[in-house]
């Protein structure tokens, strides 16, 4: 946030209130630090004197108002250590400022400055706004509050931290509740369990999602899409193990720079024979993999570009701290592939490969999205020459600048043995997450690594350039991203129950089964509720497991060999002859379409 | 092999025949154990006093064969122990038959037995031919040479074994080097190269196979067939991780009973802190995973059959001596299933599940099989209340007896569980293995396992059986099997490539590409060979692949709207309209039709 916007003047402001507020009501609390953040603002305090009861945060929010009725001017003074130090022991603020400035007189800093507003002061730099009559009464929202320890470190004390929502006007703080509202509705985690998608057990581990068959259904689904897609781009599929000897990640340079995010290896000891024993590790990507599959023969010209997909699950050991749902995870099946090819090859395979992208993006109604360049830094995390760096880096802004496609530039954000093309995407709430890629890989062929060749037309050996690409992410994170983006509510082709059928009387049974089969021979995903539920309870039930279609038949449908169709997220219903339904439904599928508009693209 | 068979007679005599022949060559050839195969037999020598040559083998069975022409009588006598050493002695046999007499004798033996025919006499218990007349000269052959350590320990000597075929007539013998031939021809290892299906690299790891775009394809067509069939037959897929903490293992009871064919434990140590850290293993079996999905909620009978299905890919620590090819390998993914079920529904579900594999061996067109049921012997290996063991058991054979399904019993066959039911293929030796399983389970829902439940129509808790079941055993094992059974030849709905257009000359290329178009557009296997060969080396080269189907496109062709079609496996080329080619062609790959008898059912 920019240190000079008026929001942020605002919500830096309005944290001072929050101290002075919380000072009346409890007059012997200490304070910690309280700064601007994205969507608001917090403040640390120490309540060990008098218990802070957390229904006092009505009457705070009250007395904040009050306070900014009174419209009281910001008042700027510096003063040095000394001066710093007997203000804050006569303001009784308490030893963590005291503590604070001593702390930054140690780093040289001599100079401190106070902003002081009625009868509350409070050691800041600034900036403010100029009186407590410019903040906006009605646009900030005391929120919730959570133990923070004093600098941030568990050795110390924990304090109260009181967390508000703060924006310039009344509007845009309901519009980021009712955002928040809506986000935590459709959170995947939420919807993951009400729809029963995936499911964690301790007894397989953290991280480690068990798909349920509705969940598998996604997948499938996905999975075909994906294949039919690399199919037409001419992507060849293949399959590869979960494990492999460290001679393999050595050998990709993955061992020792990636040992981190890797599983602790197996130990392989056969007849106990120390002298034979090998490390297994579990893969952590796909990539080494395919590279044997290419040089398991000799390859030649006419063959680049050689495309290999695999759908390959892989294993990240994240921290356990760091998981969350299916979003942050340490099994997760990648939508990865590989791409060998010529230098001269290169721009017209990332064009084609753009252009499969924003199909894919089509198809799942994806429009909010940026592209990145992401380049390396001077961290030595980024392995192989810099010149070779420098020619791959500018080969993608070529590229880029070529397809006229915008982009902006991630500093550090490369892969580790190459630069990179991020795509992307913002969540509900407005976070931004990478969902495809396309690096590009100049290290992994080279004579050190796996000596990748191909036979030239002019019978020479050369290296081919390796293009890794993954426009569908992992299954893990893009369903749950696409589960909050739809709100729960897939589309036909890959709902796990496409068509429910409501038959409104014991009559209708036999018409509804004949439809139900017609369906089921086909492999469509069809359920007829015929429980004894009322025909409110029915429609009830069945819009809240989100599926797309509902079909209605009562006696006249049965009389009139139609259905009545009814969507999800519409009230409407409309009668059609059993075959136009059909074949709408075949259709739709088929051509993988959404009706409705993804809930992410409206709130 | 019957003791008292006459081809056991015969290849017992024909053992010392080879011997006295041997002995007539090498005259101070000391001799080791002789015994019938089940192909022959083999006899063990020392050569160690003058050196073997393996180009000898010809004279030796010259010699043989002048044995068998005189026709001479097989003596028996008898002698106590200190007979049986001076007779041995006397014969200059060797130190090896001496060693074995005189360990019978300390095992209590008294009597041993000798028989005799010409100069040539041989510790043995017979029985016999009764002259070496009776020996069949034209049906044998010396085979080849190989290393064999006495008494089967790496501590002794090693001896020299030649190795015999025999059989009782001449036909039969020529009919085995037929079936050997074809069968080193078909061997998938060999086929896994030539047709570019699989790959093994020592950087991955013994037994962990990576399968190109080619055995990919296989793969991939005989999934989706699997998943046809199971969402015909009402099962659900899901989808679960690779590895899981210890816990998972211990509450399934595969730890400790089944750890040694376990991949060696990852220990888990977050933070370094040993208290914390906890043992992941790679699953060998995906049961414990089903077990849990179907726990993670309430089940009602309703829901019973509960069907959840997994191409799961499993790891087994299979000694390193033991892998082969793809049929035995440390990685391998299982056309797995489980099925909840109450007892009143087994007889049903269990014909259900037998009709569903008849319609796959259909498909694939195996016709060569049996039904083996297995049960447990008095090994501690089986764990569970034996009382209930005899229940599954007679579960078991009473639904097979009902059903009219003739199987043999395999004693000490069943998982450590339960028992089941085994089908039983031959490869084309003639070995058998296990193609498909039906395990019944009625341990691992108990409370002390997996404690699972479904509330019944009179709202009490049950425990359901479970059914495990693999009618497509792993891709590997069957793919391997499929790939031999059919000589490398698929059918067209699952071989890698299904139509090779030949343009006979460039004017016909306009047309060709258009066919070509055509079939890829709907996502078919395609491709054209437009190289530079002559045409009949075009045919040789796509037959040597194995394409099942060959077009062939002359000015004709494209003068008439016609394609000539050229079948693997045949010469015939016939001429159809091009909208006729493509119907019958979309057809036999929609029905999975097999139109040519697999090798393996006709040799």
């Amino acid at each position: 946030m920019d240190e000079n916007s008026n929001l942020y003047k605002i919500r830096h402001s309005m944290a001072h209130v929050l101290a002075q507020a919380v000072q009346e009501v409890y007059p012997k609390v200490k304070l910690g630090f309280g700064p601007p953040i994205e969507t608001g603002f917090y403040y640390d305090f120490d309540f060990s004197e008098e218990e802070f009861a957390e229904n006092k945060l009505k009457e705070i929010e009250k007395r904040m108002k009050k306070i900014i009725g009174r419209k009281q001017e910001f008042h700027y003074s510096e003063t040095d250590i000394e001066g710093a130090v007997a203000k804050l022991e006569d303001l009784g603020e308490g030893e963590y400022k005291i503590e604070n400035v001593r702390n930054l007189h140690s780093r040289g800093v001599e100079k401190f400055s106070f902003y002081e507003n009625g009868n509350f002061a409070d050691l800041c730099e600034g900036p403010h706004v100029e009186t407590t009559g410019d903040l906006p009464a009605k646009a900030f929202k005391l929120d919730r509050v959570a133990g923070a320890y004093w600098l941030g470190s568990e050795k110390n004390k924990q304090l109260t931290r009181i967390y508000a929502l703060c924006f310039e006007t009344p509007e845009e703080l309901q519009s980021f509740l009712e955002r928040r509202r809506i986000a935590e509705q459709f959170d995947h985690k939420k919807l993951g369990k009400e729809l029963d998608i995936f499911h964690f057990d301790e007894k397989v581990g953290k991280g480690l999602a068990l798909w349920m068959p509705n969940g598998t259904i996604i997948r499938d689904e996905i999975e075909k899409y994906a294949r039919e897609m690399e199919m037409k781009y001419g992507y060849q599929r293949v399959s590869t193990p979960h494990i492999a000897s460290e001679k393999l990640f050595q050998t990709s340079g993955h061992l020792p720079y990636y040992a981190d995010s890797m599983f602790p290896p197996m130990e392989l000891n056969e007849g106990d024979d120390a002298e034979n024993s090998e490390k297994y590790y579990l893969k952590a990507m796909n990539c080494p993999y395919h590279h044997l599959i290419y040089s398991a023969r000799p390859r030649s010209y006419k063959e680049l570009p050689y495309r290999l997909c695999e759908y390959g699950t892989c294993y990240r050991y994240e921290k356990s701290g760091e998981l969350s749902g299916l979003l942050r995870v340490r099994c997760m099946t990648m939508n990865d592939a590989h791409v060998y090819l010529t230098e001269d090859q290169f721009e017209e395979e990332f064009r084609s490969m753009v252009k499969m992208y924003m199909e894919f993006y089509e198809t799942f109604k994806f429009s909010d999205y940026s592209f990145r360049l992401s380049v390396r830094d001077d961290s030595d995390k980024f392995v192989g020459d810099p010149a070779v760096w420098d020619q791959a880096e500018a080969l993608l802004a070529k590229v880029m600048d070529e397809l006229g496609l915008e982009y902006f530039v991630g500093e550090g954000e490369a892969a580790f043995y190459g630069p990179k093309i991020d795509v992307q995407f913002k969540n509900l709430m407005g976070r931004e997450e990478t969902l495809s890629t396309i690096q590009v890989d100049f290290q992994s062929a080279c004579k050190e690594k796996f000596a990748l060749k191909y036979v030239d037309s002019d019978n020479t050996e050369k290296e081919p350039i390796i293009i890794h690409r993954a426009p569908l992410s992992t299954h893990e994170r893009f369903i749950s991203f696409i589960m909050e983006y739809y709100g729960g509510a897939f589309p036909a082709w890959c709902a796990p129950v496409q068509v429910c059928i409501l038959p409104v009387q014991d009559s209708c049974m036999e018409f509804t089964n004949s439809i139900a089969n017609e369906l089921t021979r086909d492999l469509y995903r069809v359920e007829i509720d015929d429980s004894n539920n009322t025909f409110n309870k029915k429609i009830r039930t069945n819009t809240k497991r989100k599926i797309p279609i509902l079909l209605i038949i009562g006696e006249q449908e049965v009389a009139d060999n139609t259905v009545t169709v009814r969507r999800y997220g519409s009230r409407d219903q409309i009668t059609v002859s059993r075959d136009e339904f059909v074949a709408i439904f075949k259709a739709e599928v088929k051509e993988r379409k959404m009706l409705r508009e993804p809930m992410g693209s409206i709130i």
